[in-house]
């Protein structure tokens, strides 16, 4: 089989300057596979790498390729790798060195020298084809649609979070933050066993869409204020430092809040006096280590429902529409850019 | 108010002779609740106690009152005893001394001081009222039908197997036993998001419920072979050695598994080589500690369901042929006794 | 035997008022031992209380008898409190209702109906003789002097916190503030496996203390920067945010920050981002539950040294005096007040 | 640099025919190291491989170099492998593929895939210089000699026993068999904080020994009962059931059982009732994951003592001698061969 010398992809090189061209491709070595991309699912981090040229402490100094939720293809496989080509898959964006004492402590999602398809200066998987480390990709369950592997990152996102939250049968759990991340926050704290699940937002589409998914109560706190008390678990996912602060005076003792959505440098106001009195524990989640297995059996098993989060398909040549739609309207959840799939699938 | 000072009971006197009498009631001290007990399940330890005298350990050697699954509805309450006379509750029969160091951290179901409804010498609740400790009542949210607050206590014991074992969302489990406990674990291990159950039993049509109930597969091992193997999780539900060892080379590696099912004194063949060289933890788990709140919080919001499970209702005065039920037909899950409340409701 | 009436006590009647009083003393009731109080140690809260009226929400608003931190000698015992007369205790201050889910969860420290010795309007144990509930008092091991059974209560909120961070074997801990609790905290650490202890303060003498004391490193942060990274753990005993910053900026992957010292309401300059990208845990410590044992079996194996912490005795009529001592002399540690026993002993 | 194109070993062809012969030896490829070994401890399951060709379930069917306890000295490394030449370091002989779920959940002691230096068909360190992966050697610090970085992984298996067992300061702990990994674990236990460590074993001098080592108490079972009862944690090194039996039945509410000795494909006479009245978990232990840096740090710092249990060195030549020795003579703790070390230093 002669593999492809290059691919289409679409490569950032300024804040708004995404332009869509051919790019080398190498061919898988040991221990990596060589995916057609399918689907890509556009990601916060990728709107602000195009809006602002970075994203958090990340800065784009030089052009990539953006993108790192994906699903596609297997098409050859390096010495070693181990999957066979046509095998339909999920690509888990960061693995860690695989080396040092936090990855080899399971943490690998902390690892220091850890890189991230997507996260500049490593380009990502908004092309035609990538090269992925084997470890890396995830067969998709024959339940799970090709064109929904794209989020199964989201969902581990999720799946990670709920864990460091540990949501137990019974709970009572707070989720701030409508988007992607807190809608299927809101599921997988279902499917371990919340019995209550209140979500926030300020968009009434976005608490409607939450209420169809799993919560079982909304609050739009751009209208009304946040009566909850003694709830068990907050996951934060605005990144507003207000719905933080809000979210932990809503804990009862021995709470737990979580933060997901991304945190600034510094935040102001941290209720530590209401933290100490109740022992509420305050951690954070930080992509994901191991979830990838867990996101791929909730999915396949329809103990989460991925399809209604998908709300818009673009071409390769439209991924710059796509990267601004969300932004653009409230209704979407999550977009995806198709570069060899139909977009109209 | 006055107060009943005596109440109409099923006291076992020896193998097989239970007699509905009269015994006298005391009024409840500080602290303390009365109760009309609406309905009481019966369970394999009454039926113990009613076919030999004995259960485990325990041995009746004086005249008592059977039974520890009950709800009722609070007609007295002593001094500080914070509970409102009508307050329709579930009763936790054993809630431990409350000052040792093991019931001081948390593990009350441990406490070696410990009394629990119905263990001989300890004076059990098939009776028309009783008086139990505030701490042991817990309200039933209106949800939940007050007959079926005799179920409560089977779930909770489910909710502790559960939470022993870990089940966490994505696993895989294996509940080896379709009797209640097997059946309401299955239930809760889907509520804490299983994404598979197996469950196994003798007969088929125990099987046949467990795949209404939550079951995703099952087994009749008197004619299959188990064949699972690489399940994250155990609940060993039978009190058979055999299911145990199977149960356990099912497991794969960090697997665990829960001894739920009464366990004899010693067993033979443990496959201890198996367990070392996976990292399976082997725990059990007996009665259970804090769980009510969660199991009233899973029957309230429809995680578990428990009218399913009730097969069968019996008025005080055939106590003995409730606790004959379940062994004279496999089709019986769960029967209760009415002492207050309607046998045919 | 007949029991005293009335004892001595300090009783706060305003910021400064410390009066040397006689107050009425009633009986020990069921489940209620009475303890001739041998010393009483001095604790940042008394300090508190003492000149300002207040210690964080709590506020003086009676005549109230201070001190939370004593051992001493049963002399007489209620009905079932099961401590013979004659019996050398330390007292934990703060047991909680122990009928509250919190409670039974083990985690009576969060207790949200608890009341604690001293905590105004709860009379405190600066006292001749207290009543106390038998569940609060523990039996000091021969190894432990009675005097240093005072020690006890301050040894517990140093088990719990070390618990609470899950120190283990090979941590490298940082410890910010040199105080009694820093210093018991240091040598908890050790105990628990901690290969490197670094104890920062403003104090030389403290921070010369710490290091005869289990530190392995001292830092003066008035003088010196605060170079250390990749810190396992931060147990935070200054209640300075700014130590609580630079102590979460010198944690690495995975880290833990417990909050030990008193916390503001709110707290500015949180590093959030730090926290998240690292995933490190910011928890808090709140008096402690079940930790005596562990802290009278350490005292009593050895393992921590009580003697050198104290560093002052004074007789109860010179209560006002001891209150004082540590605020005006940084070599002070822990000085005791003692009722009944010998301040020169 | 010229590399040795071939090493001398020790080589196994039948149960007592250990040969020492010229052996070939690649170069270090990608992400490995060449080193010259100094020192490699004997253990049980190398004395098995030489008495009776097996070892558990692991047969001798080719020739195999033995061993799998290794210190020396990096001398050259392939591309990417991270150590200078002249580093010191010990070997850690089983790490897993790195790339299963197992081994990214952090577990990669459990790895199915995974090999182990020694456990035939893969050769052993018994040799003057073997080939390593880069992430299984581990930098001995400068306070740890050479020789003694043998001693390392015996450490770890210690330290991972330990960490298994859960042990928290102020525990009772119970270790039965003095063998070289019962007082090791005894000293991580002192240093995890346990408050007493009582050691069982048949051999007087053993005994002594883990009496200068950090034991509290010895009993020797061929004289005495074990008398303990309401332990919290039970270590189980001799692989003898009764040993298990006994210790189990030593242990209270909520305790732990740890195997660490060679468990027995299927064990009789387990005490399930009295695991399960006292919710007494039954775990092993595994080589051991991420373990090496905590092992390195308490040897560094001084809370576990390894020159004491090095009691006998041998040449290369004379290895057979070696794999004799302790079975000869009870007063042997871990016996070491040099390759290349001084047997005489």
């Amino acid at each position: 089989m002669s593999l492809p010398g290059h691919t289409t992809a679409a490569v950032l090189h300024a804040p708004g300057d995404l332009r869509i061209e051919e790019i080398p491709l190498r061919p898988p070595g040991p221990g990596e596979v060589l995916v057609a991309v399918d689907a890509v699912g556009i990601c916060g981090s990728d709107m602000h790498y195009f809006a602002t040229g970075r994203n958090g402490r990340n800065v784009l100094r030089q052009p990539t390729v953006l993108g790192h939720e994906a699903s596609g293809v297997v098409t050859a496989a390096g010495p070693g790798a181990g999957h066979e080509p046509g095998t339909r898959v999920a690509i888990e964006p960061a693995v860690g060195c695989g080396t040092c004492p936090t990855c080899r402590s399971g943490r690998y999602n902390l690892c220091p020298d850890g890189t991230c398809f997507g996260s500049p200066p490593t380009h990502g998987v908004l092309a035609g084809h990538v090269v992925a480390p084997a470890r890396a990709v995830h067969p998709l369950p024959d339940a799970v649609p090709l064109e929904l592997g794209a989020l199964i990152e989201p969902l581990a996102v999720a799946v990670w979070a709920v864990r460091r939250a540990r949501v137990a049968p019974g709970h009572r759990v707070l989720v701030t933050g409508a988007g992607p991340i807190g809608i299927l926050i809101a599921q997988v704290a279902r499917a371990a066993g919340a019995a209550e699940v209140t979500v926030t937002d300020v968009h009434d589409a976005r608490l409607a869409r939450a209420r169809e998914l799993g919560a079982s109560t909304t609050v739009n706190t751009a209208r009304e204020d946040l009566t909850l008390t003694g709830a068990d678990r907050l996951l934060e996912c605005s990144a507003h430092p207000a719905a933080l602060r809000q979210g932990i005076l809503a804990l009862g003792p021995a709470g737990r809040a979580v933060v997901v959505g991304q945190a600034a440098p510094a935040v102001d106001g941290v209720p530590l006096a209401h933290l100490q009195r109740w022992e509420i524990d305050l951690v954070s989640a930080f992509r994901y280590a191991h979830a990838f297995p867990t996101a791929l059996a909730l999915a396949a098993g329809g103990r989460v429902d991925l399809a209604p989060l998908l709300t818009g398909r673009f071409p390769l040549d439209r991924a710059a529409d796509a990267l601004r739609a969300p932004g653009a309207d409230p209704h979407h959840l999550k977009v995806v850019v198709r570069p060899t799939g139909s977009p109209a699938a």
